[in-house]
């Protein structure tokens, strides 16, 4: 029986367990992978914990992005066989349909095929973080090569895919971060500009490196008290895309920054673009695309083994990495 | 001399003073009015509790809109000329050009003719509200007939502009109001629907409005706590703009209705659409087109005379007003 991921309660990491499962076999439009590599997420840490958008019902599978092979599909699945591999966008229930552990059953609509030049550990660390900063960036920021963004959070997965995506059309990208340990690294990684926030001003940092006009756009996960600085080192008539809520803290609005620079502060998730085909589309094809010429390259920061879930989950929570965290399978 | 109103500290209505001032000749691209109605706004209320954008520099003029007539002009004007019928845009310094007074000096490019049909009193109404009302809805938010815009603080001047220019385009307005004795009033004022906010739920009404929907737009002064209730009140994907500060409180973003459903909250003014010759144009465009059709038409609460300035600005701050207040000179 394939080894499952499951949780009883919200809590810390140890509420994790491994489970040894029957196998299911998949429904109506969907398929089942045999699973070779896991993407970790962000959203599983706090769905884990008990803050994420939807709530479990226990027990609980999770997980949003894996790449495997499809061992068994579902009645109506069409233009999908036995032997693919793909790996998944998450677009479906974290809870329901989680794909932590050997065997997941997922929608047929939330499987992709990922390049033949990527390894499995690769190909599951592509959609979530690709396609999240595409929405943002290209698809409701209409990024041009003349735009400055500011990204947040920068050494995550989806940090760093917005730096790729920002430096493939050609605009500049102001990474920021907590500690000077990642500033080397994110300047390898492409960012233009790295700002350590532990050392020095923001909003003067900013206005600086924009000989005082400040970024056109900010792409921001954290939310929380950060958001009045992101307002000082925006140029007016920014957008600030807020499309997490890793701060504790309550988000003051800038009502007078907003007001004085005529900026958008807009609340943004995948779900946005997974959930429209059109978009989903333009989504996939950007990322296709930029995966062929190399300017999209997913950087993989370390790898677990399955049994390790727990500590894979406590280095998320570390924020010690640089790049996308792994489970092999 | 012309009586002019001045103030030399910020404070309650007592603040304004009215003295006699040496009548002043307008510089390079200056025009002078012979003052016939003052249009009183907020921001002058603001202004002179020094709440507003600009702080004042003692002594200090106010006033943003009058229509008079032209009776001196300055080298380098063009297009203008003594005699003409004028009201004036707010696109310039509140305190520098203020224009309370019998008399007063603003940019050329600030003024206006306004159609023959309107008195002086109904011609200080227009540009600040229906300029303010298009710049949000029409130029910004691309309104569609289809939409539904929930409307704040509805029975002021800028209020009853965004009511009008919701029916014109045919779009449904619900009118947001605190007491139920400004309800008829905004039923006849052109509201589709108005929402009482000391007898009703606002997100409940709303949604039950819509259908469960909620709302594609809201145009919004007030801010503070009362954006959390709009955002609740709002359909996935809508924009709230926020106009004004009204709310001596301070305004919490709603993240995670903001992240759930897509929001866009937009800080805006005014001065977005004068500062751009390209907007102003097509506003002005609007706005005539409406004032001509019928469409538009500006609603004046009361008028005072300029020697009751102190009372007009206390009956403002009474909030009992339905429509614009207007002093005429």
């Amino acid at each position: 029986m394939p080894k499952i991921v499951r949780f009883y309660e919200t809590g810390g990491a140890e509420v994790l367990k491994i489970e040894e499962l029957p196998l299911v076999e998949p429904g109506v439009n969907e398929v089942r992978l045999k699973v070779e590599a896991i993407g970790l997420n962000r959203a599983e840490v706090m769905f884990r914990q008990g803050h994420y958008l939807e709530n479990p019902v226990f027990p609980s599978r999770l997980g949003y992005e894996a790449a495997g092979i499809i061992d068994a599909i579902g009645p109506g699945t069409t233009g999908l066989q036995i032997g693919d591999r793909v790996s998944t966008i998450p677009s479906f229930s974290i809870g329901t349909y989680g794909v932590y552990g050997e065997s997941a059953v997922v929608p047929a609509y939330a499987v992709a095929h990922y390049p033949e030049n990527l390894s499995p550990v690769e190909g599951t660390a592509i959609w979530m973080q690709y396609l999240t900063a595409f929405g943002a960036l290209i698809e409701f920021g209409h990024l041009q090569r003349d735009d400055t963004v500011l990204i947040t959070a920068a050494s995550s997965s989806v940090g760093l895919a917005a730096i790729q995506i920002v430096k493939s059309v050609g605009a500049t990208a102001i990474a920021i971060t907590r500690g000077a340990d990642k500033k080397s690294f994110l300047m390898g990684a492409g960012a233009d500009h790295v700002v350590v926030t532990n050392e020095q001003d923001l909003v003067e940092s900013v206005m600086s490196l924009t000989a005082g006009k400040g970024v056109n756009m900010v792409f921001d996960p954290v939310a929380g008290p950060l958001l009045g600085e992101l307002a000082g080192a925006s140029a007016p008539g920014a957008t600030i895309f807020e499309y997490g809520a890793l701060s504790a803290e309550p988000t003051t609005f800038p009502l007078f920054a907003a007001l004085a620079k005529g900026l958008t502060v807009r609340g943004y998730t995948l779900f946005e673009i997974v959930k429209n085909a059109e978009s989903l589309a333009r989504g996939k094809q950007f990322i296709y695309s930029g995966l062929k010429t190399g300017e999209l390259k997913p950087i993989i920061d370390r790898t677990f083994p399955l049994e390790s879930i727990v500590e894979a989950h406590k280095y998320m929570e570390s924020n010690q990495q640089q790049g996308k965290i792994v489970v092999k399978v």
